[in-house]
């Protein structure tokens, strides 16, 4: 079942190390079928090398394994919080990437310094609050979803598709699991630039909002200009 | 028509991807035609892999496209106003590299700290200015060439083949698209270094204008020693 | 003899180029048989992709050389002293990799700024204090392994399977050749992330220990969830 | 005439881009043959993938050509005066390399603040003055060289095989191409960790001259104890 979206995941999961986001298991990649419910997740801590369409995951909203002899994803219930509440992504990406997750270490938001931000991300990529004891102790996984999703109570998840996730890393998606990837790509470039030039101008200020929306708005939405017109 | 200049202008691009200085879609080169006026200039949103001599767009002096079944990156724009102004510049590249798009985050110019700077810039990279809010929703694309183009009134655009744009990237040129994707390049590299040089010593200075001389002028010029007279 | 202990300790230095962590001969990995007493590890000086399983040395723990024409690394009697201290390791790594041979310079532990580092490493990864001028005069090698095993005089080297040495860089372990390295490859990403972290947030704490206990005990124990079940 | 010599200077060139010292041809190599005294450099401007033998340049301590039709590197003539002061040495080489590039430009030494360092040189890489005005202007190339061996007047160019030139970049030296370029090499890699170390600890000291005596005497003179014995 599934085997279109299988291939779908399969290929963004091995996109993570093309694109130098994760060294050895440390990422995973999902996607969801919304007409079934159903989502194809990458198996637990198995490489990305040796793994083949028939490893990954299917699993139901509530989590049950649907399809496959491989243990889900242990960030499986954080994917499916960030699905049931999101409810026009198509696939959710988790890194450790470099400087992202130097970010989320350091409990601070990707600001947007400029445009190459402003082309993606609508405004700074947040950084979810700490999880509690109780959460933590708790349904681990499923509560950071939860706080995922609370901190974008006001925010529009369509037009910031990442969250940094306190002392822990980075979640991003997309409408399918390629755009999901390509995204958590660009938080990684947008965090290196931001670390580089808060080095060379501690002071410097985020960009402007007209600036920000003539980025974001040049490559999103209906009067969008950019590209070959195939897929805004 | 211009197929050779296609093909200089495809290598070139994918002289981007080679030379590390973009990801994705993220840069763009053009060259010029001086005979005929037309410039050949990278699809909008393409991948330099998949790209071929077809997909490059032929355009005139006023945008219109006269070849080509493709729609011209967006920054087109920004490219004409420089072929218009510095009408010695046979290419244009435009980047989003890393270490030179934070000096452009932080709005600062990348200073000459050495000799590696003052073999390819006569002095420092200059940051223009911040758009206003009237230029960047009116036509953005025109007005950031026209910023740039400000910014070297009272600077030889060809001692200093390129700019940084406040917020944004880098825009460099040369006389063909190889030497203008060079010139991006070394941009890049030094804004690197000067990063590096300043993080040692944060007092550090310019090169002195004796050694900036000696280095430029070794390597440009009636008078050059560098090379093997080929490519002066 | 032991055959396939060379392999493993062949292939282990190999990775240790693949992963990043050494250029020339810089690093070596060993690996013991519990059963005989006996250690292959390493020539010294060979380049990594010349050395063949001929060329690995076995050697007993009083350092005798049992096999092989090559002489053993020099920083043999280190690896001695790790095996007789902590029994249940099957392999010893030493690395200069960058930023944590940087953090070994500076004389500072690695701390636990986020769940990568509490994936593996279940508390800071110390830094062994400085050897004085007499156990540098004496058998230095041996004594760096007796500073490392006195450093753990109150940690548990299971849970946390690496040491800085002070001004010099990393020495790593676990259960056998390959686990290793993988820990030595962690202890260099973990030093990057902190090392950014603190560029980002100077005032940042640790992970707490609820979250250090979560993520550590998810990956190792009877109680782990992560992983395919194959090798807790 | 010399075609060993001139093998020797192509793959160490080569080595260069290898090593990751230098891009386009930031870079050159020379050796020398002490019975003849001539030396054989890189030819100036020329990539290194389209360089082949005979583009190698034979050139005598004066500076003229003995063979080849290209013109030597513009870097010739601070070749020679190494050549000439440092007698001991079979080959120089130059590079841009970025740490070690940005110490240059930072007008700093980079100091031995670790056994990796210690390993390969004998105390700090000294950063040679500032060339005058009249320096510049006049036998500038030349005068780089007098700089550097100034630089080593009480310091012993065989313990310590490089020198930074300020605001320029990295020379070394050694007994021969290959040995050359691989201290240029570990010049870059201690800078970088240097300036890692420094960004962790800004206070931190040197390695002790008693670490430092037992790491460099472990490698070098007749009490050596690392590798297989066959090039101390």
């Amino acid at each position: 079942m599934l085997e279109q979206l299988k291939r779908d995941v399969l290929r963004a999961n091995r996109e993570l190390v093309t694109n130098g986001l994760v060294i050895f298991t440390w990422g995973n990649v999902s996607a969801i079928d919304r007409a079934s419910g159903l989502i194809v997740i990458k198996p637990s801590g198995m490489d990305y090398d040796v793994m083949t369409e028939e490893d990954m995951v299917v699993v139901n909203l509530d989590g049950e394994v649907v399809e496959g002899n491989r243990k889900p994803s242990v960030d499986l219930y954080t994917h499916i919080e960030l699905y049931k509440s999101f409810d026009k992504i198509g696939a959710v990406v988790h890194t450790h990437s470099t400087f992202a997750t130097a970010y989320a270490q350091a409990g601070k938001p990707i600001e947007p310094y400029g445009t190459t931000h402003a082309d993606y991300f609508y405004g700074a990529i947040p950084c979810a609050r700490a999880l509690t004891k109780k959460e933590v102790d708790g349904e681990y996984e499923r509560n950071t979803g939860k706080v995922i999703v609370k901190t974008f109570a006001k925010l529009d998840y369509n037009a910031i598709p990442a969250a940094l996730v306190d002392k822990h890393g980075v979640f991003a998606w997309g409408v399918n699991a390629h755009k999901a990837v390509y995204n958590a790509t660009v938080v990684e470039q947008c965090a290196k630039m931001a670390y580089l030039s808060r080095g060379i101008n501690p002071d410097l200020s985020p960009v402007s909002q007209y600036l920000l929306d003539r980025h974001y708005l040049r490559k999103h939405g209906k009067n969008a200009t950019y590209g070959q017109g195939e897929d805004k």
